[in-house]
């Protein structure tokens, strides 16, 4: 990375706070859980190579797709692309099993894939909700206020994308602003735009801007979110932010969205089968764009209320599903994307942490390597909460010490404390408590411990206030990161060109 | 069971409640988590017999209970005992791998032990909270009402024990108003009290009433729970309770409480150790004292927060903890309790089911046979919860899924769904939902999954008040299950000539 003049330098405070004591990502150090045994994972598979084969995928409304299928051995009708028994492995090989998203701090930069494990905020919800103004449209000062809470926030590892729907920006411009945000307030790594072609080329083109264009063509700096339009099927967007990425050497995540009974069997089995042939389909046509691109198989499961046919989060299908995608993805070698701290709920209330938190351990115990969506999300992805935001973020931690498992050594077996104390004594003063003490337990900020009395005395606040507290004096504390002022300049130079390059379009 | 005139008939409208659709408890499909291996596993059951051989443990006051482990075979030295190698595991060899709970409705009957989890309420509160009164002391009205919620809540499976105190009754005497309650409003099993001898004695004796002396005898028909007196302690109500209990062929819960810091260390192997050796002292206790007497072990880590000193619940180290301990009790063939839904919360907001889902997922995950405090606990275990009762038990429905698994043959697959679907299609009126779509997804009843319009419409209603007004409507709905005449007026004259033989003590 170049160095040079700064916006402004990291002030001694910032050095000292939790962002930068937090690991960059998570290393897992616990086994991973066998939900499926092997019979029925092959059955899934086996599945998957059908639907590949005997059903195909529709790549719609590209024919540079289809040529490309056909070029690489597939059979093409229509748009129907048939994928023949070992064609999709074979393409699935130059994957690579783990890679680094580089950021512009390289102390921020993110392993994608193998052991690892890195936390995003939530992506795509046009509406905002704070406890004070209530529920509303996006705007772009709220996206930069959910960037600058995510570069605080010491467990969210990555910057995300569309955090919040900027609403108040034109359709076709607002991704410039979004991508300078991601690099302006923050030094995490972050997501390009896909909803065009020219715009995921506008993300490529900034980021270069940033990181240089001999580097990016060489490292991931960058991924983007593509999903597949299921059943079976991707649409011109997809495909074609998935040529300009892949094409670029970054990174795709591709994530088949499966409401159960709407765009897939309401099975979970059968729809982790259809969720693996999307994902595969889409990294094998990664890997015809430029082998070796980096690569990422998303998961995105949800199931629906039998009493309305609305979609539902936190059930416990989609957690089982979380696991077995685990597997699924393991055995392929390919990084994996599911998860998170998903809900149905309205507002941040115990219906929304029961989901989140069944949710998102099954995520993190399942071994997803990128969980989007970690933390406030809302309503079933229509919007995005700053509390909601806050507070899943302070489970985050939680998970880092359930990844990191614990010791049995002579230190953690407390060796010799038992005969110090005693039967009936106490451990407060002991030495082994005393060498230990400061580092023995994860003590989440926003969970109040304190007695009845003490909670009351100051002011008997809910969880839900506590966090809206918290965010606004994170954002009141909030310091730039600071940016080469020669890259801003190009950075805003480059902006101001492409907006007045065409007139602002509203939908 | 006797059979005869009762007190209720069953009403119709009972037959079709959720109550009777719910299983009496759950069979587990799916693996268990292997958190450690099984290198760090024996490490843990080797400090756990050192602790036992070198340390020992103290049995206090109780010279009956020195006198059997002398005979046993220990070295007594005071009110110490140590264990000599191979002694315990000598011992709780004749500890049933997993034994049936009777209940007075043979069909809620209970396994406890094997592939089975039982999901009981919070156990201990002296403090109740509703959203309308607020908190406050428990009632015995408030007790009653528990039991009778508990009795219709489907995913509970047992009523437990003192799901709160009965604070407006006589110490002395509030054992006997607490079993009737456990007799006559639920057909659900429950556990005995433990308070001193002879209100242990008292359990007992009215379970007899209930089941008849011989029948006793040779069935468990009643669980009770005592803790260690943590580190390496057990007091003489413990011990008592347990002769009473094992002494009677009923089933002792023993349970470790350890708060890492104060009643043990501050690193999770080196507590793990310590409740092992505490679980495993009180099982071989109570083989000595009647070979073959059901027994469970227990298992309550709690960390500590690091700014104030006070318990956390919830947290990453007690959920390694469900983890392991379901490692080792699975290694010794002894049926474990542990977990539930802990949180330190004062009231049920965000925090509370973070912390309590949190704690459930890793609880269930790891095994655990009797889950006591699966619903209701708020504070620490100061408060008993009325909505977080009925907001916990939502969640407990879920748990029945996941341990449920899925299917993954053709059916699961949705085999020939994609054929009849296609690219782009959509699942709604697919053969293959419409004859799944009914069984297919758990729906959580106090999940509001509807839009924002409607649920605004609605009264735009937190979690919490929905709670509110389920447990008040279940409440009002409730039905007794129906007691024999003869087993209630045999049961009311014991109460009555225990009552009278004593003065009222309150403390």
């Amino acid at each position: 990375m170049r160095r040079g003049r700064t916006r402004r330098r990291q002030s001694r405070e910032k050095a000292r706070s939790g962002a930068n004591l937090a690991p960059a990502y998570i290393t897992r150090k616990i086994p991973y859980v066998d939900f499926l045994e092997e019979e029925a994972l092959l059955r899934i598979e086996q599945h998957a190579e059908h639907l590949l084969r005997d059903v195909g995928i529709e790549f719609r409304n590209d024919p540079v797709a289809l040529d490309l299928w056909r070029q690489a051995g597939a059979h093409v009708e229509g748009v129907r692309v048939r994928m023949p028994d070992g064609l999709v492995p074979q393409l699935c090989r130059t994957i690579p099993g783990q890679f680094v998203q580089h950021a512009r701090n390289p102390a921020r930069s993110v392993m994608i894939g193998g052991p690892h494990t890195v936390f995003a905020p939530a992506y795509g919800s046009p509406f905002i909700r704070d406890l004070e103004k209530g529920r509303r449209y996006g705007s772009l000062e709220d996206f930069r206020n959910l960037v600058k809470l995510t570069y605080s926030l010491p467990w969210l590892h990555h910057s995300g994308g569309v955090v919040v729907e900027p609403c108040d920006i034109a359709v076709n411009k607002r991704h410039l602003d979004m991508i300078y945000a991601h690099i302006r307030y923050t030094d995490k790594p972050f997501l390009g735009m896909i909803t065009a072609r020219d715009r995921a080329e506008d993300s490529v083109e900034m980021t270069r801007i940033l990181f240089g264009a001999e580097y990016l063509e060489e490292h991931c700096c960058l991924m983007a979110l593509v999903n597949a339009n299921s059943p079976l099927m991707f649409d011109k967007v997809a495909s074609e932010a998935m040529q300009v990425y892949a094409g670029a050497n970054q990174a795709i995540i591709a994530t088949p969205f499966i409401l159960g009974g709407a765009m897939g069997p309401v099975t979970t089995a059968g729809a982790l089968a259809q969720a693996l042939a999307e994902a595969l389909a889409a990294g094998a046509f990664t890997q015809i764009i430029r082998p070796g691109a980096p690569f990422v198989m998303g998961n995105f499961l949800s199931s629906m209320s039998m009493r309305s046919g609305a979609p539902t989060f936190g059930m416990p299908e989609p957690a089982m599903s979380s696991y077995v995608i685990g597997q699924l993805a393991r055995r392929q070698g390919i990084p994996l994307r599911c998860g998170g701290a998903l809900t149905a709920a309205k507002i941040c209330d115990a219906q929304a942490a029961y989901e989140s938190a069944d949710g998102l351990h099954s995520t993190v115990m399942g071994g997803a390597n990128y969980v989007l969506h970690a933390a406030g999300w809302l309503e079933g992805g229509l919007v995005m909460g700053y509390e909601k935001l806050v507070l899943d973020a302070d489970r985050l931690g939680a998970m880092h010490v359930l990844l990191e498992g614990f010791a049995t050594d002579d230190n953690g077996l407390a060796s010799g404390a038992h005969a110090e104390v005693g039967p009936g004594g106490h451990f407060m003063g002991c030495s082994h408590t005393m060498a230990n003490y400061e580092t023995a337990f994860f003590d989440a900020v926003l969970s109040d411990s304190e007695s009845f009395e003490k909670w009351q005395e100051a002011g008997g606040k809910d969880a839900q206030t506590r966090a809206y507290e918290r965010w606004n004096s994170m954002l009141a504390g909030y310091e730039e990161p600071g940016i080469r002022i020669e890259t801003d300049e190009a950075l805003l130079d480059f902006m101001a060109r492409k907006k007045a390059s065409s007139e602002d379009a509203w939908y």
